[in-house]
């Protein structure tokens, strides 16, 4: 195979950041098609991606055949199926995280994929970012000793709509965007969340509120060997699209994130001023090309996936239960 | 009264602080003695404060008289009997945090402070640091909105000995080391704290470990209003002394803290590298030296003081519930 | 024309960095070839770029036709020739800077593109870095009021070859390695340079030494309108590849350029550490794609190139001065 | 002796910061008087530093006896006669840099304190800043490597009275105020300044104009083992008080200076904003009590004076030939 077929599953604004890496940028994989019913996507799809074929759904899709791989994008409470049909059809499998709402789901999902025998790789989007690779590459060549504390914010200027965050539709504020530092504490951490603690709130946005999640929350994490985690999430952090890490060890830390995006700074009788990244493409841009064409490579090359199903699963196993904690205001363990 | 005559009560390292810049810094007052008992300790003190005093016990030193003011930086379980001594002598008191490790012992020193009519103010010296004065003015002024969420760091580059560690003598090392934190995030949010939970762990220090206590520890916070809070403290941040604050409003944000010290960078074939602070003197240095100003114009001023005994009585109750939630692993309603 | 059939003349460094973007990365473009005559080179274009034709001349090139245009990176002493005989083969031409090492080669260049009446754009790339672009916005918008006051720095971590330094060649130090700055200047201050003086030595390295060139060199500028500029040109800043520019103004200033670049920082015992660019495509890959877009996009849109010959025979005048400057120890007016 | 008798000769805003220190923070001083004929200046004096006498002319104070040392920071062209006179009275001279505007006057000055015996110490404040002295032993320990460029920025935010800006008061704005980068580069290069060349231009200021001087400038320099610099100055800085200075080596490079100043950052929907240094006593307070400290010690101890009349000498004679650069378009030998 010289040249890896792709259609994505999902024209919203993470659809088509995809689409249009794969369709310009990732090297041996060419964007076939899309799928969504909304007119509109289709129409930004046509002028961003060129000339691709647009299917209402996914069977439509998979029925029209000359596809080696999806690209799931759609709610995260419509990944199991999409799953499920594509590797059904014998096509390799990259989906967006999380995996899906329930663990029940995520076991479903796996099974399909492992049983059609289909490569398939989920988006853990971060994992392919140059400071979170350069920040797990010191701290496993033992630049910060042994790993004791991880700390996180992860924020979103804006809230998304009320449709979107419905905890039916998205997970919720935790499972939804808190999600990437739940995957990356025990990646970072080498080790595995036992407890989890939450606390939050419904403090801003009325439309989070009217759909019964919260828009700012607090995570306590315990580890297997007595490590801890303090993370915070946000869908107001208004002054930037907020993404830092920190990892604190016995010899030192490592920390991710930056404040500024753009490489100037304007100095004048009020102070000094600089801008902060505002969306996810600003900040992670190019690990969106970075991860695709991993996907694309593994596939060329026969190669382990090398963010698994059940990595996503032990992910939502964590959210659920931060989830949870925060209803019930306990600790819940894992 | 012109000048006020300061004893300084215990002669460790941050008494030693005090002392020196009594002696030296502090305009309209005299630093005339300190007690201590151990004789290197008074040498230091003869070294950098000049020729002042020693008296091996407070009871000696209230005894001598020639004496307005008392500065006690003794450890916090001797705190109560030494306000409640220099209270019935009659001399104004400052007294470094916490005010003590019981409630009741907080009781017992503000009821004698404010029996004897004496000016009685806390030591919480990073409301006098720049940052937090500038932090709190820019919240006040609205700029961040409304705040939602406090986060914050304090990290020691190394633990203190076990016997001074020992929760019987400093309250352990949420209500020692976490205590600033604990009072800045109701002053700055503004709000009541109630409800704390916390996760800890003895992960690197023996001497720690062996007295009960933790070293590394992460705790959330409830607010009256529902905003929240995510802290860490450590006992072991070897890279610096790591003090941190961020509070997240629904409009922007106020950081508080810095990593570079010395205003110099060297740049070599293997990066750029900077120094941090290492000590609290170094971080925070001058605010000390306002906070004592603060307090001794108070006196010369017959003004209130800006930090009372009800401050540190609510931030030891904060801790305390805190320190019960690590031992019990449920969250505890202040 | 839907899509523009480009060739690189050249295979160096900068030239397999255009053809990598118009293989994978820039829109509306197709790499067809590439000329250069050495076999390593050839197949590292094939390894990056896939099936590409390599033709060992300009002239095979053109011969061969099927092309729509050429982006050339040859040595600047070869630039005029190139841009001669690609422009009387009628093709739209993208050529590196500086424009050549004279200004009777600039005139020849832009003469001949004139008359052919083909697109023409210099490869001015920080003309289309976001610091720049935002730099220049704040600029023209008046957010530092007048602009005075020109710095920079330009530093490549390791000199070139000898036989690329050699300003035969390459045009010396301060033509092939200050000439961004010198374009910048007049650009940022939206002023002209009337006056230049400089100094400079073969301080570090022997093969620029041996070619009659100097390694380091600052220069001094005057602009018609009185403003000044302070200029540091560096072979050997060993710490990084270090692109800084500032623009004071009578209400404020500009700063452009920034030190680290992976968005992680190390912290340890010995204190905070983090890396810099150290190559031109890590501080400014992502300008080269929107640099080579605006050529193809102003071939497809037929609009005015962004870059003229006119702005690179300025900036060449300038450099040659400030060369001559050097070598006399005397100020040169322009 | 234990106590130092200092007094210091003018009240400006110079003046007013060495009597503070003396009087508050510098140990084994006490300030007993400061000459001033201002009567505002002499009520500022009492405000800051308690009941100090106040004398009219330095004469008078001379007179009055009962003086060990003097800190002399009246107009620069009245230096040399005030360190003669004192000299000549017997007392230890401390003076504010520049020590002369012509080297006839200095030679003077010189001559004259080592006729006296008397311990003679020049104000070159930023060799006590934490920032140069670290810098110093970076590139001492070869950290960089061979040192090759000196780069330094000198901004105030607004431009003196023109009575001060006068250069027959001051000697103009490069030996005024780029007089601390003169000194510094030489001492941090670790080598001689063999020639200059400026350029210079009244651009904001009528007050400067007036008074025939330039409110901003570059300089170049040239070493004697072939190093450069390059400077820049200006009394028109808007956004704050810029103090920096790099050294590039052959291996490397340290960078002196920060942005920031109170350790806080604002983020809101604009951007990110903090402030910056505005004024001498905010970027360098501490230096000053170093400093000051410093000539206190070296009487005490009868050390060696740490910055002597001839540091200053070589520094005004590089002053005066960039000021002749700037008036002839030439670069001048020194």
């Amino acid at each position: 195979m010289d040249e890896i077929r792709i259609a994505v599953i999902g024209a919203g604004r993470i659809g088509l950041t995809h689409a249009e890496n794969v369709a310009h940028r990732v090297q041996g994989a060419r964007l076939v098609a899309v799928t969504t019913s909304n007119q509109q996507r289709s129409a930004a799809v046509q002028e961003y991606c060129g000339d691709v074929a647009c299917y209402p759904t996914l069977e439509a899709l998979l029925k029209a055949g000359q596809l080696d791989a999806v690209a799931i994008t759609s709610s995260t409470s419509a990944h199991a199926d999409n799953v499920v049909a594509s590797a059904e059809a014998g096509v390799h499998i990259f989906c967006e995280k999380p995996l899906a709402l329930t663990l029940d789901d995520c076991d479903r999902a796996i099974t399909a994929a492992e049983a059609a025998g289909v490569k398939f790789m989920m988006g853990h989007v971060r994992r392919f970012d140059t400071g979170h690779v350069e920040a797990k590459r010191m701290i496993d060549s033992g630049a910060i000793g042994r790993p004791l504390v991880f700390r996180s914010i992860s924020g979103d200027v804006d809230p998304p709509s009320a449709s979107f965050a419905d905890p039916d539709v998205s997970g919720g504020l935790i499972l939804d965007a808190m999600y990437h530092d739940l995957y990356l504490a025990p990646w970072l951490m080498a080790d595995k969340i036992t407890r989890v603690y939450a606390e939050g709130g419904a403090l801003v946005d009325e439309g989070v509120r009217s759909v019964g999640d919260v828009d700012n929350a607090v995570v306590s994490l315990c580890f297997e060997r007595g490590g801890m985690g303090s993370l915070f999430v946000s869908r107001t952090t208004r002054y930037g699209h907020d993404l830092r890490v920190e990892v604190v060890g016995d010899e030192g830390a490592v920390q991710i994130g930056r404040f500024r995006q753009t490489p100037v700074r304007l100095m004048d009788r009020t102070g000094v001023h600089h801008d902060m990244a505002r969306t996810t493409p600003e900040r992670l841009g190019e690990a969106f090309v970075t991860e695709m064409q991993a996907f694309v490579d593994c596939i060329l090359n026969d190669a382990p996936s090398p963010v698994t199903g059940y990595d996503s699963r032990a992910t939502v196993a964590v959210g659920i239960a931060a989830t949870q904690s925060l209803h019930r205001a306990k600790p819940v363990n894992i």
